[in-house]
């Protein structure tokens, strides 16, 4: 943790009327991420496309839109709906689609809207996307997603451009860019080091993008990076477009990257002690699993995170165990923690956790506001 | 894993309309589930109080009660509420309560329902609910939480009979019984041996409630009891009540603890499969950490589950590595699964996992009937 007692700032007395577990987002630090974010890819003169997964709210999307974002990436046809619903006219899906149900769900989308693109990384799935559009009388903008090293959804390398060829041939298709998600990954294994990791990513994807224009597809989009990795691979010539998601609010993933300080994190859970045995070593808030997500587990590489979150008012306490609904911690000699006593923890995965949220908290400069995670659980 | 592939029904017609992912529930193994529970306590005498948690729906929480559990429990007021909204009027919020907020919540339900009880672990706790509800001329019926091993909430067992005679002598509350959760441990370590961990969890429980009453304290309940350990901790003498959740879907957890088989696992999440590579032995599905909990990891003791869920159409698959919304199934030779194809997946945990959706498909004889989880994201 590059983060020192010294910089925590007191609770807010805006809060101290919200009920806990909730999560509260620090506007200023979430407007100051978004920015420095806007202003990286205008330096490096490529577009942003931020993934609203991370916050889920057509509120903030507007936000990153109107600091400098092009539009924005959902993985879901129901989350782009609920976008589209909150006004925001430039979507990419960046998901495979192949459910012919899910594809018609986009064409009546992308007649509402003034941009949608959506995924394909295979032969069936471009071919049901080619039958459906034709059926409904509407093309679709595709992007050919390309696996490069992470094992997911996307077409392998190798074989890319025979796809993109055959994609490209399709009726009702119009191929337009290629793009990829590879996170911290470098010869295949996680890595910390995200600045090769993202300028080997964009290598591969503008030299794959070469070779699919020489082949006479016109593609014009060559989008990839994610919080992490996006600076570095905005940085390579041909890269047109970065998708980070995380960064509008960050998490201790990315304070371990060294992507930002602690006090960078715009987002944190407001819970309060509800059990304290100090002479044990013990304490437990009334968050557990269903308030922080454990997708991003401790102990395990490349980060090796100590516990489930950082406790700011109590750094040298290790959130070591969740259940469902409590969070035990292992105090320190000295930690002073009792029984109705609030703390702020910066979880290690903010994406996920504000998927467990039905509401957050907008901390303005004097008031709070309750904003609905619109587009929460919208897993379709 | 017990079940052997024979067992696999076909896939129901009437699921063909769902859009993926989603879990639906299997009407006729959740209410098979619900009644040889309630048939299992009523023979060991005892009186069974389910935990919502597991479904955080209202509609079953009243099925649960049509076949014989005299209450529910609940983790959170909000919860509660929730539940009361929905026509449930025996509630027990199994959580100490301690911020003022939340106990006025309480007294509040209190006034609109039969039965209202909650939980109490420390000094500081009973004397906040004590000062309530005074202050709002409502008693409290409470109930003393006890650590029995886990290091969670409850108050230490050796001091538990000085902070009983404590709150039983404060001035709006009731203190009516104690109760605990232990889970599947014994001598502090987590265990398959849930016949000894049960009977353990109930022997302590019914030694302390008698000297609590030698010390003139009244206690009624003496509540115990998990999913898995529920059966052996209500054979105990002494021991009134068992508060098991998960039981009424059964999961991978409880077929591995060997309570249940696979096939009456009642609940299961319909999954897409969207990307696939049978010569690499990968596919990946359109469900990740956002729809499969990862709170129950595989590989970790007691359990050491394979993967993070069961597939039904490919038992030999693991579901190996989660992102947010993919799932990397490494398959074995012959596995036949293409983009496009279906699958029925048993989670590893059912209620964390019941609680990152939005809303169910309740599968009938021959319908399949949305249902809201109501209670979902409910963490105050």
């Amino acid at each position: 943790m590059t983060q020192s007692q010294g910089t925590v700032q007191p609770l807010h007395p805006a809060l101290a009327g919200l009920e806990t577990p909730c999560i509260v987002i620090d506007a200023a630090v979430m407007e100051a991420n978004i920015a420095q974010t806007a202003q990286l890819a205008r330096q490096a003169g490529v577009k942003l496309r931020p993934h609203a997964k991370t916050h889920k709210m057509p509120l903030i999307a507007k936000m990153q839109i109107e600091a400098g974002a092009h539009g924005i990436t959902v993985a879901k046809v129901s989350e782009a709906e609920i976008m589209a619903d909150g006004g925001i006219d430039d979507i990419f899906i960046a998901y495979p689609l192949i459910a012919e149900s899910k594809i018609r769900r986009a064409i009546l989308l992308s007649k509402r809207i003034a941009n949608l693109i959506v995924g394909v990384d295979s032969e069936e799935g471009a071919r049901v996307l080619s039958r459906v559009a034709i059926s409904e009388g509407h093309p679709l903008q595709v992007r050919l997603e390309i696996d490069t090293g992470l094992r997911r959804t996307g077409a392998p390398y190798e074989g890319a451009l025979e796809l993109a060829r055959l994609v490209h041939g399709l009726e009702g298709l119009r191929l337009t860019g290629i793009y990829t998600f590879r996170g911290a990954l470098l010869d295949g294994q996680p890595t910390k080091d995200i600045e090769a990791a993202g300028k080997a990513e964009g290598a591969m994807m503008v030299e794959l993008a070469e070779r699919i224009r020489e082949a006479g597809i016109p593609l014009q989009d060559v989008s990839v990076g994610s919080s992490p990795t996006g600076t570095y691979a905005a940085t390579v010539p041909g890269v047109t477009e970065i998708r980070p998601g995380t960064y509008v609010f960050q998490d201790r993933t990315l304070v371990e990257f060294g992507t930002c300080a602690i006090d960078q994190c715009a987002a944190y859970v407001l819970a309060t002690v509800v059990t304290s045995r100090p002479e044990e070593g013990h304490a437990v808030i009334d968050g557990g699993s269903k308030t922080f997500a454990t997708d991003v587990q401790p102990n395990t590489n490349p980060l090796q995170l100590r516990g489930f979150g950082h406790v700011l008012e109590a750094p040298g306490a290790l959130l070591e165990r969740l259940s469902e609904e409590h969070g035990m911690l292992r105090t320190t000699p000295g930690t002073s923690l009792a029984p109705g006593d609030r703390v702020r923890v910066i979880p290690n995965h903010i994406c996920s956790t504000i998927n467990l949220h039905n509401k957050v908290y907008l901390l303005e400069e004097d008031r709070v506001r309750q904003l609905d995670v619109a587009a929460r659980g919208m897993l379709e």
